[in-house]
């Protein structure tokens, strides 16, 4: 359950601050003000101690946040303060992909288990993951898994949603450009890399 | 230039109304309103009003959106209204996924160039695109190209950005996990995949 009641707009932001966070930790600050955030994460100030405000983390006139505190309370917030298996289904060149990308890791992510329905490519390894059947997709429940990552084709995407869901998966990023119909409990995040293309000419000068 | 003061958070979200509009066009809906919307992209009504306010898009009571209309407007704002020529560089398994995509033409996008640095991979055809050698960068400014999708390793991503700008690059999409120092006319969207799932646990049930 949702302890807070956090906008949605704030919620994603909140790990774009953790991440600065942890990055400016690791370069030894142990305290940080919102403005020094701010500047390197590109946000504003007055956005952030906003967004903070929502949980009560206020900082010190001055003196800023403690960083360590503030990803403890951030990581809280987001759930992110324990371990999450993650199953990744698809291994086509974006499965492959993101098989192979190291920025999970930082969130708590690991990807514990990877399906796919092509017999060439069940039974390869590809960075310690050995890729499996997808007809043996129920051994995620005993696994544990609760996050699917989707990155199958349009025309697959809706049937597959259906059996992770029966065994178990809570949450899906779904790499697919289509639309899934899931029960409401399950959350669905969809990423369009052409949305995010799709707001470049607006910034871009004129010529 | 822009002509128009509307908030970051606005242009964020006009792609996705633009998709909604073009899909709910195809079905033949020629006007829409505000409920409708958001019922099919699952945003709030009043959310999508006061975002079409910024730009003075205003439906008519019972009536809604003329669909049409709504579509070429918010294309004129986020200067979609034109064909946008983009260079892909770094043919890896991200760089293959996007030169297969098909989500870009909707907001009229296409890839015209294709680089990289390996041997092996340069001559060789995707989607109708050869890709071609990155010492060769240069010939984009000939092309007009003046978007960039960077799916390079982090160490290469500074120096072809560098590179990328020097030969009348404006807007860059980047898939690289690092901070890209650009000139500050030149806009950066930056990608992480892992930002949009950190968001999944927050949502999900508690177990």
């Amino acid at each position: 359950m949702r302890h807070y009641r956090i906008p949605d707009e704030t919620v994603k932001r909140l790990p774009v601050y953790l991440r600065g966070a942890v990055l400016l930790l690791k370069d030894g600050k142990k305290s940080l003000s919102s403005g020094e955030l701010a500047g390197f994460i590109g946000a504003s100030p007055a956005q952030i101690r906003k967004d903070f405000s929502y949980f009560g983390a206020f900082g010190t006139r001055g003196v800023g946040y403690d960083t360590p505190k503030l990803i403890k309370q951030i990581s809280k917030i987001l759930k992110l303060n324990k371990r999450h298996k993650a199953v990744l289904v698809g291994i086509g060149n974006l499965g492959t992909a993101i098989m192979v990308y190291t920025g999970f890791s930082i969130y708590g992510f690991s990807i514990e288990a990877a399906f796919d329905n092509d017999a060439k490519k069940i039974g390869k390894k590809i960075n310690g993951i050995t890729i499996e059947d997808i007809a043996k997709l129920r051994t995620i429940r005993a696994k544990k898994i609760q996050i699917a990552i989707l990155a199958v084709t349009s025309g697959q995407a809706q049937r597959v949603a259906e059996s992770l869901v029966n065994n178990g998966i809570k949450g899906i990023l779904n790499f697919s450009p289509c639309r899934l119909e899931v029960p409401k409990n399950i959350k669905v995040i969809s990423i369009d890399i052409a949305l995010d293309m799709a707001r470049l000419p607006y910034y871009m000068p004129k010529t």
